[in-house]
């Protein structure tokens, strides 16, 4: 997806949200901001946005020394994602089509609120985003939710490579691939996480804390990029992103980063801006099963 | 009021309105948001946010060459404004406490979206508004909606400066300023708009377009900013500034401006950004009329 004009006020949103996070003072911040606006002139809106909020993150990496402003948030996502991983599976197994609603709650772990204080409010907000989603999904259109062609593609692939996006969402991923799994024990599933920090992105440390190792093979995508940028992934990503039977791509970042790349993906994601929704050509707030090739 | 963070991105956003507003293509687009992010380093958070807004809108002006881009929209909004202008005075004659409506009245000419279709609907729209307020006003602290007290300085004032913000407004102010001069008629209210065009502020012309000619002196700030910044206005306008007995200073650009400066002004405008809402120390969406000294 290009950059549209309206992801540039977005960019100092981002920029000063992540300055803030690191705790450094005002003056600091609004270094943070100039530095930002220095280096857009240079970007063209050819490129996608996960490429200048790399630039951003990179720029706050820089001026501020923290090599990972959000670890503490992600560890805290981590523990309370991980913390209703029973509770899911239970929703799993007494659900009559499984796999719908494996689909549902790997979304459900993109949209919650990570921030919110204790367990009791994550399984809240999981059954507030899972009764949204049933009705967004039942007004949704076969060609932005095409669960029926995904659940073929499934049962027909071997390999399924899975993008992930952020820490704690990897415990509602992996409930999908654990379902995945159970339809074939032979399949193999490979779950790429990003090298180096960048925003809130989950890395092998995140998948390894939420065990998701135990059902999944982790590799990362061998770049620090809010997305999958191809030019700056790892040879070994690109081989598996080649030969994959079918890739699943979670998240914002990723349909942003891939969706011009000639291969077919199925972007699963919550359309959270009207940018990206005005892309896919739905309303923010769908929720997005597309499989897509640029 | 000083600059914050969080007014850094609402700068491009606003560019990107007036941008946009121009007619000119993306590429123009993209370049005057670049020229926005090359003023931004040397912006200082101590000046006020206004002060870079006209830095913004002297730049789209550079480079569109267009020198009033909402010309067509603050026809369009005098035109609507003067439209409802009866029936706003209808309202006005039916109510117990004249002043109290007045006041709303101007408040509801503030906060009214002119980009509606017509008559009816911008009827409809005041009825709303004036039904919100009511009840804000109700919710109000003595503090930020401090009516007695302005009653009682209003009644005192022999001279009155009034500052103007945006056209179509001004036919609301109109209102108001025929209910002072009802009090007493001697009482001299002075009009005061922007010299050049700076969004959709309202100049002279606007002014006589809404005939408050008929009830006030007009007069411009000598300046083409967005809000009242004393360095940048005329001797004449800064000569009455100082003697006025009364200022009575409309929206949040000329409290942004003027919040500072070391004599009394009743401030009269609805806190529409969060960043203004925390300043004053109120919600966003309040209406509020404020005597305030720097």
């Amino acid at each position: 997806m290009k950059t549209y004009l309206d992801c540039i006020p977005c960019f100092f949103r981002q920029a000063l949200e992540a300055a803030r996070i690191t705790g450094e003072d005002e003056k600091t911040q609004k270094k943070i901001l100039d530095e930002v606006a220095k280096a857009l002139p240079d970007f063209l809106l050819s490129a996608s946005p996960p490429e200048m909020a790399r630039k951003i993150h990179g720029i706050v990496k820089e001026i501020t020394g923290i090599n990972d402003p959000y670890a503490e948030i992600k560890k805290q996502s981590n523990k309370l994602a991980l913390s209703v991983y029973p509770d899911l599976r239970k929703k799993l197994e007494k659900s009559p089509d499984r796999l719908l609603i494996a689909v549902e709650l790997a979304i459900a772990g993109n949209v919650i609120d990570y921030g919110v204080k204790n367990t009791l409010d994550v399984d809240g907000e999981v059954a507030k985003i899972l009764s949204a989603e049933n009705k967004a999904i039942k007004n949704e259109s076969e060609e932005n939710f095409n669960y029926s062609q995904f659940k073929k593609d499934l049962l027909d692939a071997k390999e399924i490579l899975y993008l992930a996006d952020n820490a704690g969402e990897v415990v509602f991923d992996r409930i999908i691939i654990e379902e995945i799994k159970s339809l074939d024990s032979n399949k193999r599933v490979i779950y790429a996480v990003k090298e180096k920090p960048t925003i809130n992105d989950a890395l092998i440390e995140d998948a390894i804390f939420c065990k998701i190792d135990k059902t999944a093979e982790i590799i990362s995508s061998g770049s620090d990029a809010p997305g999958t940028i191809l030019s700056l992934c790892s040879e070994d990503f690109l081989k598996i992103f080649k030969k994959a039977d079918l890739v699943i791509s979670k998240g914002q970042g990723n349909f942003e980063t891939l969706s011009h790349v000639k291969r077919p993906v199925y972007y699963l994601f919550m359309a959270k801006c009207p940018v990206i929704a005005n892309d896919v050509g739905c309303k923010v707030g769908d929720i997005i099963l597309l499989q897509k090739s640029g």
